[in-house]
């Protein structure tokens, strides 16, 4: 029998907190599962820093890649299953996107990415075209199936339909990951019917689309996804955290850079920092390992990188005000800049605006959104209508961009006793911390 | 005010998936959480390896510490406060020993207390008594107030009754866990009504009695323990990765111990191979840094040590069949003992027996249970009678230890062809693979 | 000890499914539940027909008298308690007002009110002021006690704070109902973060305010509140059965004032009929003797009353197609009307638009809202501000009257094979069911 | 198409509580839920009078016999399809089955059974081949499919698999009730692991049996209904309810049988009363029609018959004390009985032993159990074997009935100053009331 086709002698099924079971029956799934590449996953948490803000948010990108893979496995099976617009060829490569689909995760991937220019997509592409025990597996399929999968990852792959149902604005992905935050940091948020969302999902040649009859669920999605947003992944504290392991990366560039000596050699981070990281190199980066270096950076001789590193290690973040960037505000900036320096805290590290902006739904995809589709619903009449011109609420909230601006600092260090009493009193009135 | 009736300016919340909220008032609670040694819980697994099994089981001892304290919290200031046989003044102490109690846990803690001989009770007591930030905290309530919150933990506190309330068969830390632990893997089994015991439990003079109007919640509660023991708890994939992490510990200590040259020292475990670990080191040790020399020695020249790591990391895991030590089966490992030497597969460390055994309830306290109270009930009339001569179902189970035998050994080195074809069939046939 | 202040002796406590517990400690609030006239709540559904539509959907007003008692408890005793501006003197009666805001309404009360010209809010004055066991037990209080009680429901006692309670746009009745109906049905909507909603509330001189924070929670209450209002209230399967329950009302009431002999007198509407109700009569009315009544028409000899009773029993709906009033539908409309004549089919009872409007929130109270208060945010400088200036999402669906109308008819009776053939042709052609 | 094949165009589902969805693609399953006799099931709650003790226990039968049907579904399309033990011609006998094995129910059927020498299993049958709608739906499948669905209802059917899924230890009836009624009352026990037991179950020639993987499973479950029994179904205060009613039926009956002129013929009981029921009759009798007797008979003039149906009308119930049917005791029940009738209170009516009685899991059947079938497990050699056999905790309750005997009487009479003063206060003292 083909490999492709092999079935496992008895369904395997791993017992999972949202969707109660995960089933495997392919043989395939099974094989990519037990790879080295995919179990590092369990090493990377899906929320970064966000568990310490909300002590339940421990769970791993592994937990979430079975999710989507789940759920993109019931619709096929369940739902597209037996319909003329659906191709039952395309059913092994759209499971194995969904599971693999974050791949390329590194460790607390947003801060990396922005300090050492790196780009998961490009990781998850790379491990699956590339010398790997998922490259391995997925080749027993076919020669070209490995970059078929990548093409279906990278959004590029022909067909759209496929390429929706993990990339959309409301695709397996996020369906899963607004249930499975919410049930992991515990808030009321994030629950919508999922079930009928699916249930009422249908093939289309260049995307999915939802049954006009499903409207109300995927406004409940929407509101959810917007709540998830501002109560979950833009809340402060996380982006405090966030902020605190941006600069920890900074520094440690910064170091190395300018011939810094390291009590032990940062050999984990070379090739990053010459930019030059091969995908075996960047596999062995997870989030236990950076932990071991924050460990020893706590005892580093350089002060800030020893500071930042004790307060992520130990929960000690930094405060934050509101701040808006209007004429005042950025006046007070940079007056507030120029104190730090006098109190000999270097605002290059201590004095950090932090923005955060989210479109709750947008059907011409500006931003972040660029390539996610709009949703489209399916009339009674066969017309494809989107959605926002069916929806009143929908059409209400759409294309609103909300932004927040923070500004945070070391709220400790101003009130200690120093030479620079005076100074730091001037930095506390300007924050009106008192 | 005295910084023990402190009370922060608002109350403080941490959202909670199991018990939706944890609240703090008091300043104390606040300064402990805020301690690094506290902090390093969240760096250590409630389950150890459970979540190679269940895959939601990720969450850390921090997680389930602020549950313990919440459940402490509310049987004191929503069910004992005001009741005369409860001394308010016992307040502050039981919550301190809440949320402190798993201080000492290190990294898979059952497995290496038992390869390196130590114990996590011994230092929580020295994080409490020691130098550390939660002792700089605890003092500030009174010079021996650190010392009463070790003994309460440690069970020889004289107030028996504040013992009680987290050392008992069913205290706080067993209520916290059971049902977080059901929460965080997804099983069904795990749920009880605690609410309902919560408001029946009553403070008396050395112990928390339950009125018997509650029995049939307690009933449930002990059935919960029963299922979660031998559905979570004694997994036999979990007791998989157990017995390869202990391997993977015996071996590093032997190649210490015969003079191994690693290629990079594991300083991180000297004191704990020379038996002469200090608190600071030992607070070092968390599950991140073990991950790291896992890693690294995925390396190692040593070919015993480098498999096994590559296993746990990688989730490549012992397989196991049912074993019963009979007679006949006794000669049955010896024999596979020696075949395993002759197709060079080290026994020692490939060929291992793991035993689990739990007591669903008893009042006599055996082995394990020694120092867990058996529960009581009060009556209508006052009496106090102990729960197994009043629940017939209770009565039923009381007793029977149970006890479950394993024999694990990697199945994927049985099958190659190799030289030692004959021998690897024969072992094979031992163990009923074919 | 004043009866006031009486406590039980020990709390008592029923199972509720979507709080959990409901805690009664006050000897008033007992003897209320024991009244017959509370109790009579049970035999009136909480959501009338809606049971036909969701089958989950049985729990009655008793039900949820007892969930808004609960949260009124619950925001009294443990977020007002102490605070300056709650006036403890308040207690009782906001307890009282909150168990027995119901208290009034009869059977099927939206069908009941409109054909007869009742109001269930008369009606619950006129139980807690009339010769009632309620007002047995309120008198005990105060001479004065029930007319306050009276004055609370109807919103015009003086203390608006207390009013609001019961009565605004995030008051109890709504926070209860939201969650309880979507308990019983089962749908995934209605699910906000109430714990959160109630922490945050504060009391002010006329009405409660929600702490800024607090804002997206309540921003998510409004959300489950629109979707519940289509979802569910709305459902159009419901609408049919309330349709047909109207029109039975219309014909009975018809055949009365047209002289016709019933089979058996139906003397539990005489008064109804006769526009001349007293309380005591009024009580008797419940659900159980509407389906006597019900049940024994369906052998009456008027045809019409005979079908309509045996489709409402027998869950034998209306059909429904949309409609929108403009010129064409209502040529449409006409000409249907003459057609269901000439095919025999009385278009008064069988041809019927239904229509319902709803507005997710207002500041400013048009219609329904009229008497419910807007929501109010208290900011952290202790300015208030009503929530649609603050809330994005709020302000974009702020004033957004959604209206949706159906065209009801029994489309079994569309299809026979009478002598009507052509005729229903015709009809079927106009109603596109063909 | 045969009409047995039929499937309806569009699969209908109604929204569940218990099971999310119920599922309907076959037109026989439609066409009967629209039966009137079907329908009569939503006037007949599930649980009798508990919804006087647990307010949310308000749920028909209707809403249970849909979750049968569900589950049945559920097992044979999900899980036996395919297998060679299963033929797939019993499938809709099967689901016919499940969704009408309740369809005799009368109302409170446990006291009119007792009083009135009713049986619902023979009224079931008569329904299914008698003159009605549902026996129309069934013929149409054909002309003896009315009596095999009597059959297997009645477990005389020869395909004892078919039977076993809806009438052994744990069928579709019992998975559903148990899920459900905690659902609706909202105790907390009642949970067990569904999903899991309907993967494990496998299809034998006479019953289904349970793989031995999901041996925990089934334990949790026996545990849950254990639970379940003592906790809800046999909870004193619904029993006190279910006395008074039995009483009222037996009073009722007397009256009639002594020639006593009612105010209103109670038409509705005559062929009860002269035992000579038809079953047009019977489907009349719902418990709609009950509370409009009850509510006539609170205006009676026999003082017994009134006062019943006040208190039960009004839930103003019978007080109890344990009582064990030890000698003393029973000289005490009778030293009771003849006070009450010198306090002129008729122990008749008054002074009530109610005794419930239950063994959590058998295998040899006695009593009750007597036509359940044993649990049996399916081990992986191949082996049958039956549950307490290898469960050592279902072998530690087996067979172990457990009863409970409570003495019911009217507290509130016992108190009164009246001529009885004395007499009255020997009864409380014999009642340990003082």
């Amino acid at each position: 029998m083909a490999y492709s086709a092999e079935k496992l002698k008895e369904e395997k099924v791993f017992k999972d907190p949202v969707h109660r079971y995960i089933h495997v029956r392919d043989r395939v799934i099974w094989d990519l599962i037990g790879t080295k590449e995919f179990q590092r996953l369990r090493r990377i948490k899906q929320l970064g820093t966000t568990y310490l803000t909300f002590h339940g948010a421990e769970h791993s990108r592994l937990n979430h890649s079975l999710g989507v893979y789940e759920i993109v496995r019931r619709i096929i099976d369940d739902v597209f299953k037996g319909r003329p617009e659906w191709d039952e060829g395309e059913r092994l490569l759209s499971l194995c996107a969904a599971l693999l689909h974050d791949l390329g995760h590194g460790p607390f991937s947003h801060s990396f990415e922005k300090v050492f220019d790196l780009d998961h997509e490009h990781f998850t592409r790379e491990i699956v075209v590339g010398n790997t025990e998922v490259n391995t597996v997925l080749k027993r399929v076919g020669e070209d199936f490995p970059k078929k999968v990548a093409d279906v990852i990278a959004k590029t792959y022909q067909n759209k339909l496929v390429v929706s149902l993990i990339s959309s604005q409301i695709d397996a992905d996020r369906m899963d990951y607004l249930q499975r935050d919410a049930y992991f940091t515990g808030v009321s948020y994030g629950h919508f019917d999922m079930e009928r969302i699916l249930r009422v999902m249908r093939p289309r040649e260049d995307q999915v689309v939802i049954k006009q009859s499903g409207m109300h669920a995927v406004e409940d999605y929407i509101m959810s996804r917007y709540q998830m947003y501002w109560q979950v992944y833009f809340h402060p504290v996380t982006r405090s955290a966030e902020v605190i392991l941006t600069k920890i990366l900074h520094r440690a560039k910064h170091l190395y850079e300018t011939g810094y000596k390291f009590q032990q050699e940062p050999v984990h981070f070379y090739s990053m920092l010459t930019g030059n990281m091969s995908v075996s190199e960047y596999l062995k980066l997870d989030e236990a390992i950076m932990f071991y270096y924050f460990q020893i950076w706590e005892e580093e001789e350089d002060a800030i990188l020893r500071d930042l590193c004790r307060r992520f290690v130990n929960r000690n973040l930094f405060k934050y005000v509101e701040f808006h960037p209007s004429n005042d505000q950025m006046n007070k900036l940079m007056e507030l800049n120029k104190l730090f320096r006098k109190a000999a805290i270097n605002p290059d590290y201590y004095l950090v605006v932090d923005s955060s902006s989210d479109l709750p739904y947008d059907f011409y995809r500006p931003g972040e959104e660029e390539e996610r589709l709009p949703i489209h619903l399916l009339k009674k009449d066969g017309d494809i209508r989107e959605l926002s011109r069916e929806s009143e609420i929908v059409d209400a909230i759409s294309g609103k961009r909300r932004t927040d601006h923070k500004l945070y600092f070391p709220e400790d260090l101003l009130w200690d006793d120093s030479a620079k009493k005076n100074i730091k009193k001037q930095i506390r009135r300007l924050l009106e911390l008192e």
